[in-house]
């Protein structure tokens, strides 16, 4: 089957079919406070599913005529896709989890225009994005109260090799034979792997509520289209909002080895966790890969050691090629989550205990301006540098993946970066690994840094 | 079984139990702004189901010791009910209906007073409150959209005799037989008597997904406790935004004998059905009455030609003792609202085609003033009499059996209302009727009317 | 709307278009062996659900031009109604309840005519019959494992008056609220009522998978037409395996005021409870009416104590005018039945610990032989006089509602009964209690005693 | 994880926890008719469905010290198994496919015992075989009325390699996306594989109610355990019936690369289509392999067109290494079979209309004189020379995985067959192919041919 276009109709699913035309204009609007532009680009993203390109700009080059109208017609919504991914159909019919997709997107856009900017009156800022994130998970019905903990946020590269993604599904699977769902960034590889593997086992265990909950963003989701077996797609305003999703929905979390972006992920943890406010609470956090990937988690290990220091090595646990034994470890981490909660009277669908320093909400811009402006330096609290590191990260994967950071990049020239030697150090070597173990593009030839430590503080310092 | 009080506390039942902190304490909050106050007085209505009482003061004395604590416990929500109505209670179980009134009473309190205000920038008033409607039921899971319309609205007393009581049930019998819903304004009486005939009936058609939707708001909701038969009560902010509610959510419309309350809903439908806009669309309008309560509707319908004329008159059917010719009239009207949205791509679950004028759908406020600047002449469009004359009528209304209109009477004597002669004349013949026929209020040796005909403009129009 | 005659088809339901075109075939066999005529009669008792008529004799007369046929049509079966009775249909749609009656009992009678004989080898005849009984329960879907103890069986008149039958649907009611289901025998008067009430409380309570069960059999469904409340309809092979349905399903009891009929019902359950055997079993028994119809269980009382004497009085409570009183009492009664099965290990949903003689099991043909056979004398022990009794009561109510029976009656003139003077006379004064009471038939006036008590062994007796 | 023993409990699912006192003890009865030990045997085969182990004998041997009891307790069933195998749970609890497997096999064994024999009087034998699988898989509740076919069988090997294993995958994924469900002998391999692909495409289309039927026999069960996918498990009473039940029960037909057993279900078919009754059904056969593979097929291809010619060989398409191409054909395929079944008023749930000869619902029991008797000769009808070949085929299967046929082959030598030289060496050449293709066992060293040909008929013929 040669790959090509498809232009086709779809009308929602029954509970999204409820838009008021003021609701329609909206998505019709095609100025700059309209949702037009917002919506055609996720709408392509979820139909490029199949496909094998991580870069927005590619995928927004490659489907350039591709277009979706909203139109109001026979008592409903009509979306008419004009020159859509043909992959993302079968004899004709679109693929019901994309289409599935389709709508979430649409409600989620929608839903956080109208509603996220008049929220909770009183609130200071930090207390009024934790509200949001919360009001929009509940607004997409991932908030399901006195289900026991079983939500395990997965983790990892997108682009990772055939053993480590087999690899994935053999741990997906362990973990869905127990009954656990699995939440990811809903994207290729390690977001995709365990979903799969739980989606056997769940069909073995008779589990026909299994939840894959895909979590993504506007800025992200087109590099990394969700795979059609999540069947809960939610489309966070940003990234920051997407990450606190992740740590207040998820129960456990696995990460598997994957490139800047999941050691970023790996930093806004640790971020969180080494704050004093959140030392009591368990947190289950595995970091695994198969036999032959053990590099990956050796250097980030290192590079955390070197410089948040040994607490920071405490909040995790590595585990080489044992997808059972990942499992049950799991297993026994989500019943002391589960103590915890009876024990504190928290809830069970939300982790409103968990504190997360207003510096973690924040969007970081990763100009180049903000790049020169970190502290990368072991004198502040271990939690403030890990959020420092973890901005560093940010900047780094948007001058590799998302649009703007790789045109900031191609004008301006590489990054560059301020801070403590040793520091530094450990940066430097961990992202050289990243590029000799070829983490860091798909496409591993044409892979150019995006940034460049700033040796003069050496200097300074010395 | 003598009356008492029980104390006893419930839980949410699941979708509602994903509230936050916030809103907790919003609903905590027993200040001038916080929900309190007004979601105590709500909560006691729902509780109140069995009861007589159709006066909110005597409600709110009679439970003057009642109180509802909302707290989060055990990872969730606990409403703690103090002094309650044990006629709620069954063996110390709260009736299942109840308890999803109370929970739906929170549901709409906490949506209406986060999400109101904020919608729809760039739409003026009318659409702007229009919008709110659809909002507020869209959010309360009452708008199901590809639904053939089959939702008849009954209007009628909440205090009619047996025959007229046992005639309601026998008419939503005949209607639940062909598969229609019924919503009403949920109090007891004629708000009842189609539900429980429809239950019956649907019940006979293993129709398990029946509607009883009840539409109330919070100032008239503790004089018509809804019934528990109501499987979807939704509380509206205001009594025109209810009255908007009835009328873009219904398809047919039954009106029962009632009292000066009935008569309000019947020209607030006129003053719609006149107006330009709406006169091709099928509205199906019946009128209905056992044998022996035919007074009520000759009443009407001579005021109503009287006042707004013959092309109002034309607007409604008058059925005399037959609910099996009323289903069936509705049946045929319900299949020409059915074809004309079809035919005009209207959606079946909403009612946007209607126009309403803003007129009806802002908050009239029956003061004293207000009531003495209304034009009561036929010197205007039949629309816009027919909208004074309902103002005119609500404010009665609330003289009658909201606290402060009771309170406003006594301090400053009754209302007196301006206009035509012939108008006022023919208001004054209904209302007299009404007396007469005992429709005025429950409790009939204690009736003191509560307005005053200002006669003084029939010599200045001589 | 005038009764008139309407002629349509219907197809199954989807779980019951599975046949095979042998079973087909035999539905559609006129021969003797065939169940054509069964079926037809059977098809035309559930059609004539709103009909008064309550002698199959004339119900067989009023619609001898009505036909069924079964036809394998378009991938399925399909019922052809010719000359049905119109009640059934609403705007030429038959009524969903009725539509899933008619395939019950087409389910019913294959399955007893094929099924039942080759059941159980090795078993006797007593435990091959309750073999039968728990068989034909189970393949009509009605043992629901693990349900606490819920369903109260509702024995009395399909003819009572008006305020007898607001009294049962009072009772209805009040058990409806306590989550119990109801099973009756299907006809109209205390076999709808009860029904329709628990309809409305389980409405209020949101149980929507309320059960009311009705057990019929093809001698006495004509006379007494289901009411399509019942929801799950179960046709037994006859009157005794009927019975012991009831017994064996049934947790609780209540018996409404009736006529012979319902006198025989009590005398069974007493010739059961009278058991050695079953003397430990909780088994909550309660007569009750409404104020007004004191006398029925006063003459019956009094038969009881005459006859059975004191043991057997005290496996009953009799309750006047108090539906709440009825709900609690069975509420504790079924509790106590609860704690026994768990005690005992007895399952929840068939009371196999129930003994029930093999004279209480097998069909009593009620020739004039057969009466005349029957040893009423109190020289016996009490459950075999019970049994006894009933036997005697089964032929006069055949006598009177049954086709043959009256047949029988007009060959051969009334019944002659033998036994003690005493028994007899307290027979005597049971019967002329209940015609002066007007409860042997629906038409009065027409009533004739189709039994003669053969006073003669009295003197021998002497 | 070593593999060792767990003895555990489990109850039975609700809808099969309705077992009468006389159906345990049939379970519970160890003599010759009792059902113990054919229970026990099916009980384990479920139970140990992680294993590799193909041979009836060494699963028997291996967990000869398995058992499993049956006992009435807590008001239901309870099995105790004893030194099950522990790869069917997971941290200590039953994986739930296993548990639903259990009580299938329960339901079947009793359901076949209980009620085959007393079926369809006035039949003749054919007719009554056919029925008596319809009324079993009716039973199992395997036939849904009024779903448009999609039930495709697959056929292939259990032992096949892992290319081939993830071509079924992916042929499995390609129907499952066009929403096809699966039906197979319910072992490993190529009845596992099309199940899995299915399952993640099923997710993907959001199909919940996705169909993965095993059907099995006591006989081949052992050798061949369900995989846990299987979510409606049926075990026939004998190897014909449940060949019978695949050819009625399926829409479309899909055969992989397998051994004999794979080659006789082939031969099967054909005998079927090549009756002139069934010339004119459309009936979807591929046969298809990944590449590599298309050895087997050849062999097979040549196989028939040198026995039964080319109008047999008519009868099936070959597909090589294209699963997308199945699916489109299978796609086109099972549209002519909807549009059949509705022009000739055919039910969709079971092919009546195919007719099947009684030789070939005959077990054929595989004795040395029974295979000394078979007439492998041109010299007749396709169809019954295909007939024929089957038994020769089935034969060898048994005398290969089958207990009885093994033993029999240790005591008295390889089965001799007779018949037309021409054909003796096709099927000669076959097997032949098959060892060499190393498709004869899993254990290829071992491997001894069960069979050896009669040469001697060659000279006679001569």
């Amino acid at each position: 089957m040669t790959e090509h276009y498809i232009t086709s109709s779809v009308t929602p699913l029954d509970n999204l079919d409820v838009l008021s035309p003021y609701e329609v204009a909206r998505l019709q609007d095609k100025s700059q406070g309209g949702l037009y532009n917002l919506f055609r680009q996720c709408a392509l993203a979820v139909l490029n599913c199949g496909s094998e390109m991580d870069s927005t700009r590619l995928v927004l080059n490659r489907f350039r005529e591709f277009d979706v109208q909203i139109s109001q017609k026979h008592r409903g919504v009509q979306l008419d896709l004009i020159n859509a991914p043909a992959a993302a159909f079968v004899d004709g019919e679109l693929i019901q989890g994309i289409h599935e997709h389709l709508f979430a997107v649409l409600r989620d856009l929608l839903y956080v225009s109208d509603k996220i900017d008049g929220c909770c009156e009183g609130l200071d800022l930090s207390g009024t994005i934790s509200n949001q994130v919360f009001n929009t998970l509940r607004h997409a019905n991932a908030l399901r109260p006195h289900v026991k903990p079983n939500m395990v946020v997965c983790w990892g590269g997108h682009s990772i090799n055939q053993v480590e993604y087999d690899y994935t599904k053999r741990v997906g699977y362990e973990m869905g034979l127990r009954g656990m769902n699995i939440c990811t960034g809903c994207g290729p590889g390690a977001m995709k792997g365990p979903m799969k593997g739980a989606t056997i086992a769940h069909a073995k265990q008779r589990i026909h509520d299994g939840r894959y909950v895909g979590i993504s963003e506007p800025g992200i989701i087109a590099a990394e289209s969700p795979n059609p077996i999540v069947n809960e797609l939610i489309i966070m305003p940003d990234i920051e909002r997407r990450l606190e999703a992740f740590v207040r929905l998820g129960h456990g979390f696995v990460v598997f080895p994957g490139g800047v972006g999941t050691a970023e992920e790996i930093l806004y943890i640790l971020g969180i966790l080494l704050q004093q406010d959140n030392t009591e609470q368990p947190f289950p956090l595995i970091f695994t890969g198969p036999a032959g990937s053990e590099a990956y988690f050796e250097t980030v290990d290192r590079f955390i050691r070197n410089t948040l220091g040994e607490r920071a090595a405490s909040c995790y646990e590595i585990v080489v090629d044992d997808a059972y034994e990942v499992a049950e470890r799991m297993r026994v981490g989500l019943e002391a989550v589960t103590s915890y909660r009876k024990a504190t009277g928290e809830a069970y669908h939300f982790n409103w205990q968990l504190h997360i320093p207003l510096s973690l909400q924040q969007t970081f811009e990763p100009t180049h301006a903000n790049m020169r402006g970190l502290n990368l330096s072991r004198r502040q609290e271990d939690h403030e540098l890990a959020a420092q590191l973890r901005c560093a990260l940010s900047g780094i994967v948007a001058g590799n993946v998302k649009e703007p950071g790789i045109r900031a990049i191609e004008q301006h020239g590489p990054f560059e970066l301020h801070g403590e030697p040793e520091v530094i150090e450990a940066l430097d070597e961990l992202l050289e690994s990243f590029v000799s173990q070829r983490r860091m593009k798909i496409n591993h030839d044409d892979y150019q840094p995006c940034f460049r430590l700033a040796r003069n503080n050496r200097a300074s310092a010395g």
